[in-house]
């Protein structure tokens, strides 16, 4: 674990972005919860997606398939064979079992008995369904999303009037038995994806699949991720997944090494095809122009949800040795600021009066934080001095920070702060929703 | 099943709301997937209950817990006992299994060979974390996304400025192996719960309960459900489960028969306390005015959002026999108007040409339609007469079409038609977007 690493997860734990699953039980697995912060930042996140997808593309409608399906699909897609599959080998003595290939940075087992052979281990998570624990009632919780997709490309095409190219995005949990989950929030068995399968004419594959490359690099800089700490990385030929006929991942340089947040995969006609063999089902593509008959090439865009939260985190993170407001009595300690973009910071604003033993004061401050309140998501803190208040709202990314003062009774105006360039500037009350809106781009 | 639930899950078949989970492999148990319509409602059902709890109330922050959690939780909180259990019998012949108290709905084995003695069923959803399948390795898939609540109710504590009275708010899936579910998406095996947990001081807690019966029925009311519809129904005390105090619950009068969607739980001292004495940890509540050390009682508003989603498309599902628009080709046929509240209905807006083989009436709509897209859920059609255009919108529940006709090309204006009255005003094009965000309440 890095430093910065301890710094992140210990802020995560104190102001309620990220928990630990279970914690007053010892915690559980690589299980985390999102805490009130971490909620509202992740929905941020989410929804940037989605309407990146719906709203701002052209032919892309949503999905939410069941996390529960059919055991034929993950026949038909591969992933009951040995090819979703870890090799483990198992200590003969206390039967653990281990990765083969990361043996050497596992904890080995006390006991230190003889190993077995490598063998295979499916990552994919059982259940049972219904009131027999046996083959039959075996089920999986998905170990992907996109499946649901394919799935269901039938149905999206017969209750819409979508031609190609078409795309369809979907949001939603996934669950992998990963023998080594680690590095907090990255690689977790419970994970969020957000996933945008591309239909389109085999001819016209290799030139969408350069377009979403580029779309998907800008979302990130858009929303204010660092360029210098994005990279492209594409999938040599010899490692592409069966499916895949090209391949690049979006990389972040997190504090343990550049990795994948976003996969994206030319899977040519293998998904389509693959399930019309399997289902009995013709998934192919009838263009009525060109009376042309096909199975439609997918270009598929995979983000893991709480990769990309992790990434937008330690993006923003950052700390002034020394603090940066010298004129407060927290001028000797260190300063974290959340540099948070305006969409995807969980608080927009803080409303904060001057001092709290004015009544007037805390009373004008509340009224404009119950205006505001139902707009923005904002908060209201009245404790300690402003110096430290200031800090709180910095160190959780608030974007602006409103402040009552004396002047403010007289001259019906505030101050807004910006979390960045601590820069104040006094604004109207009458004229504050609009500034607002307007400064946080609504 | 009704005729009425007979057409409305072909319409959501036909039009996109809801598709059988994995349909082109024969289906899979009681799973049904959202279309492109269906999570667009879906979500707007979410928003507005997240809305409505993080902004318009106050005190109340979010959380989101991971599916799999401790088992130890379901240990403490009884789900593992037997508590939570069906009633089973099971054919000694062929071994199918039943439930006991719906064995005459129930179809009855072939082989009619004789059954067992009734057995206690669990209906915890179990997998294995971890590369080995055995008793240590097991865990289970949340039965309620309450657990994951009180078990971070210290860390939501700890990393706020709470204090009593305060409420967590989430929203999640979660799973119960339902022996007899049905009902279309009324009672599946996996769905979506949306629970507020309000911790209150325990004299307190009944004028709570009473407060959040109100609040709960109010939102159903504002969001345009009918009020004949609608009811509560106190549970008797014998009927209570062992955490309640006292129990009503919000019942939909389905085609199917009065059921609940929802439920408001006083549930006392019961889980702070019991997970206190399970994980060691003291939950209690230190109310430092009044130097007094407590368990907070808990107020529980829990929604099935799967369950208020029919709740809100039965009720706004509508039939005009003979047709409302006389003078269309379709005036003899059935015409279906989907009469969803403005914040619920998936598309707000249609932009329509009056006809399609006039390019510049074809290009000012698209023009509109572009214009509006990125600030409403929004849709565009040409294909068709005007009449049967409205008719498929209407069947979708689109609140207004704005049609773009001749007139529009000199006058710069379009004439916007209202789902309801049918009625239809001229509106300039320059005003639309104000308008609009006017008329849906933006």
């Amino acid at each position: 674990m890095t430093d910065l690493m301890s710094k992140i997860i210990s802020l995560s734990k104190r102001r309620g972005f990220i928990f630990q699953s279970s914690e007053i039980y010892g915690g559980f697995g690589s299980c985390y919860d999102f805490g009130p912060l971490g909620v509202e930042m992740k929905n941020n996140i989410k929804k940037a997606w989605w309407e990146e997808m719906t709203r701002s593309k052209e032919n892309i409608v949503g999905l939410d398939a069941a996390i529960l399906m059919s055991p034929k699909i993950w026949e038909a897609s591969g992933h009951l064979t040995a090819g979703f599959a870890d090799e483990l080998v198992e200590c003969k003595k206390c039967h653990h079992r281990f990765r083969k290939d990361f043996l050497e940075e596992s904890e080995c087992p006390d006991c230190a008995g003889s190993l077995t052979e490598p063998r295979k281990f499916n990552l994919m998570m059982k259940t049972f369904v219904g009131p027999l624990e046996d083959e039959a009632s075996c089920a999986y919780l998905r170990a992907e999303t996109c499946q649901g997709i394919y799935v269901n490309f039938l149905n999206v095409l017969n209750s819409s009037r979508l031609k190609i190219p078409f795309g369809i995005a979907q949001i939603g949990k996934a669950f992998r038995n990963e023998i080594t989950p680690g590095n907090f929030i990255y690689r977790t068995r419970e994970f969020e994806q957000m996933e945008l399968q591309w239909f389109c004419h085999p001819k016209e594959a290799d030139d969408f699949f350069q377009y979403w490359k580029k779309e998907r690099m800008k979302w990130y800089l858009d929303l204010g991720v660092k360029k210098e700490n994005l990279r492209f990385r594409d999938v040599e030929k010899e490692e592409l997944a069966h499916y895949a006929k090209a391949a690049t991942d979006i990389e972040y340089k997190f504090p343990f090494g550049w990795k994948e947040i976003e996969g994206i995969h030319n899977r040519g006609e293998w998904d389509l095809s693959n399930h019309s063999k399997h289902s009995g089902e013709d998934l192919r593509y009838f263009d009525e122009k060109k009376k042309e008959k096909y199975f439609p090439h997918i270009i598929e865009t995979s983000v893991g949800a709480d990769r990309s939260f992790l990434a937008f985190l330690v993006d923003a993170y950052s700390e002034v040795k020394g603090g940066r407001t010298k004129t407060t009595e927290a001028a000797k300690e260190e300063e974290i600021v959340l540099k948070l973009g305006k969409k995807i910071a969980p608080v927009k604003l803080a409303v904060l009066p001057l001092v709290r033993n004015k009544p007037e004061l805390v009373k004008k401050a509340e009224e404009i934080y119950k205006s505001l309140k139902s707009d923005f998501a904002c908060y209201y803190d009245e404790v300690g001095s402003i110096g430290r208040r200031y800090r709180r709202q910095d160190e959780i990314g608030t974007i602006f920070c409103l402040t009552v003062d004396f002047d403010s009774l007289e001259k019906d105006d505030l101050t807004v702060r910006d979390r960045d360039t601590m820069k104040q500037e006094r604004i109207k009350i009458n004229d504050l929703a609009e500034v607002l809106k307007e400064k946080l781009g609504k």
